[in-house]
């Protein structure tokens, strides 16, 4: 396709869809993909760049002249442009800025006032607006006149004088409902607003909670300032599933695959740092046991089975912890039955397993009494992840760090700790 | 609150959003929730159904009078009662089905016969159409004449006389374009359709990918059968997300904090059972050196490190290639880039780790030649983790396994495997 045809290169792309187009962008390599910008720069549209991940839009949006990129930009909704310049660095922020119409550009600068991360920042400004005293052919001859609507929107929101939204009224009820019939007699009682300083994360939980299309979003004096659709939300609840899963594999949460070798390399190391300092503590306390060790080398073979066992048990603990805590379902509520299920399920897990694996060490060395020792290690550090794997995610939660973040490398220390301590401990009071 | 005082548990409830009353269900304990239910049985309607999980949803069904149960059903859209009849028993089943109007039985009857987890099943009956010749005020005189329309609506959808849909309007721009323009002049680029057939994960993937907010489903012959609204959309994605997060910790996937004992149990059983044979095969390895140990038991005091780096960086990488796999980030197209990126990451990884655990090796012990062999086993171990973390879960892919429940075992076995290999083996030749 990159022999040189543009014409070609713009009949096939033309009819994509933007997210498409971004895609095959993401995946092309970086000579391809300078190649491709050369000979197709009026091809990149606003649609691609709020498409495109971070990096690569920085790559693309340095390709393009001041013009096309204006030009792209000019026809995007507010949430989109804000999404789009939040990720650049302010020399080119404010060339992105110029391009717009004066009160577009007031809008975005409005909206980068709040904080990142906040619903302010997620928000559009384009509302439909209804007062609250109007009926629908009122609504509906008012919409007709109006030039500008929102590209997306499925409610008119009723306001009061001092725009305070008082309810807001489906599209699809407007449309059903003959034209005497006044709007607050057919609002949705499923009616709430968000706070334009709240966290992205609550927003994203909110639409997912109440099941929401659209919600109003009021400043700290209760007043309208915009609406959060439900597409964002689903964009948002995306990111934070990623950044979760990223989080609690020690992953740096931007990270992505157009990442540079360096960049992803960095974004690892920080958390195989602080597993080398918590396995280098597990390993202390085997050097504790060295001169038992060395009186029965067969302890040295079996105890990573412990610690392995005990690490997982914990990982599973935590993960079910992490989520419940995400998805809200764990609550000081419920907490001691939810600790004392994950106990009784370590307990039970670990006989079963301390039972088995008694029976193989048994079998494997002949020695009955390490047999005894083994299976007695692996309940106490199943019954030890039990408990890291969820006292440690809910004690971070209630000092503000995100669990999914931190919960790792606490719980593998615990049990690893546990394992090796419980394992040689006993072998080298019961066996020598 | 229980102190019998139905009233005041009445006033309590009634206020509160569906969502909200099924979480409150939930999280308090089964015998205060069996009081409850006895209490106010009449508050249970169809929403509060179709928000409760599985598990408590059964016991709440079967605590309820089949009149209460009827009356809570047959408010619902078709979508939801599916949802709540495809966990249900069959004998419960047919009560439920009894309980309905005679067409929303069949429509319910023909949505249980698409398999489960697919389109079919997610997608609502109610739909609203108008032929493609029609113009906006004909639409908007049909919808004021039509009794039931779908709690929920955003688009027309437009179907020729065989009912095949030829595209959609959105509700906004009915209302703000004048009533004698045509509906198919102002229908939406962003059409498509889904097959009801089609996986209910690729439908999540289609609704996040192309930002939609419902979709038309069509049978085999391409008619129209239903419509799927986002809100279903974005709980499959929520739901996808959570399977894919326990799954990977080897948690059973339906798991939830509802379950007994004995359930979360089992669900994890199976998983610590596989990680037992793979500690297995690790010990094994380990025992092949036990003679080298025996020399020096330094070796088994720093073995773990060694195997507890590898298995981080190839969780590490798994976790990106897994969450690659889920957003199609990762394809044929790109896969040999990827690759080669993930081994370099591990390259450096191991180098800097490598570097640094021999420093402190040689502190440590004193013997130089034995932070050279730590040092270079780390190095193998991060690289043997990266191309595992990543050619795991494609394998698995390509062989139709789901790589996030599989690929967590295989790729511990490898950097244990590796790790302890790597580092012994050179440890006997090089210091023995």
């Amino acid at each position: 396709v990159d022999a040189q045809d543009a014409q070609r290169l713009d009949s096939l792309l033309d009819p994509l869809h933007a997210a498409d187009i971004a895609d095959l962008l993401e995946q092309i390599s970086p000579t391809v993909r300078r190649e491709l910008l050369r000979l197709w720069p009026e091809g990149i549209d606003g649609d691609i760049l709020s498409e495109l991940e971070e990096g690569i839009r920085e790559e693309v949006i340095e390709s393009l002249s001041p013009d096309v990129l204006a030009e792209a930009v000019r026809t995007l909704d507010t949430d989109d442009v804000v999404d789009i310049l939040e990720d650049m660095e302010a020399a080119d922020q404010d060339r992105l800025l110029g391009a717009l119409d004066k009160a577009d550009r007031v809008a975005v600068e409005q909206a980068l006032a709040y904080p990142e991360y906040s619903a302010g920042r997620l928000m559009q400004r384009e509302v439909v607006v209804a007062p609250e005293d109007w009926n629908v052919g009122q609504a509906i001859d008012y919409m007709r006149s109006v030039e500008t609507l929102p590209d997306q929107f499925y409610h008119v929101i009723l306001v009061d004088p001092r725009m305070k939204p008082r309810g807001y009224v489906t599209l699809g009820r407007v449309l059903s409902s003959r034209r005497d019939v006044l709007l607050h007699d057919i609002v949705e009682d499923s009616f709430r607003t968000i706070e334009a300083h709240e966290p992205e994360a609550d927003v994203a939980y909110i639409f997912n909670h109440y099941h929401l299309i659209s919600c109003a979003v009021v400043d700290a004096h209760d007043r309208l300032v915009g609406v959060i659709t439900i597409d964002d939300a689903m964009n948002v609840l995306d990111e934070e599933h990623e950044e979760d899963m990223l989080r609690m594999a020690g992953v740096d949460d931007e990270a992505s695959l157009s990442d540079t070798v360096i960049e992803a390399a960095k974004g690892r190391a920080v958390w195989l740092f602080v597993n080398l300092l918590t396995a280098i503590l597990a390993s202390l306390v085997i050097s504790a046991f060295a001169e038992t060790i060395n009186q029965m080398v067969a302890l040295a073979v079996l105890m990573p089975i412990v610690a392995s066992m005990g690490g997982n048990a914990g990982t599973q603990t935590m993960t079910v912890a992490v989520r419940a805590l995400a998805t809200r379902d764990l609550t000081s509520q419920n907490a001691l039955r939810v600790i004392w299920r994950e106990a009784a399920v370590g307990a039970i897990n670990g006989c079963i397993f301390g039972l088995l694996m008694a029976l193989i060490a048994g079998w494997w060395f002949g020695i009955p009494m390490l047999a005894v020792v083994i299976g007695v290690a692996m309940v106490l550090t199943h019954i030890a992840a039990a408990a890291g794997g969820i006292l440690i995610p809910m004690g971070l939660q209630r000092f503000g760090v995100d669990p999914a973040l931190a919960s790792g490398p606490f719980v593998t220390t615990v049990t690893d700790v546990v394992g090796f301590f419980a394992f040689l401990g006993l072998a080298s009071w019961a066996l020598l």
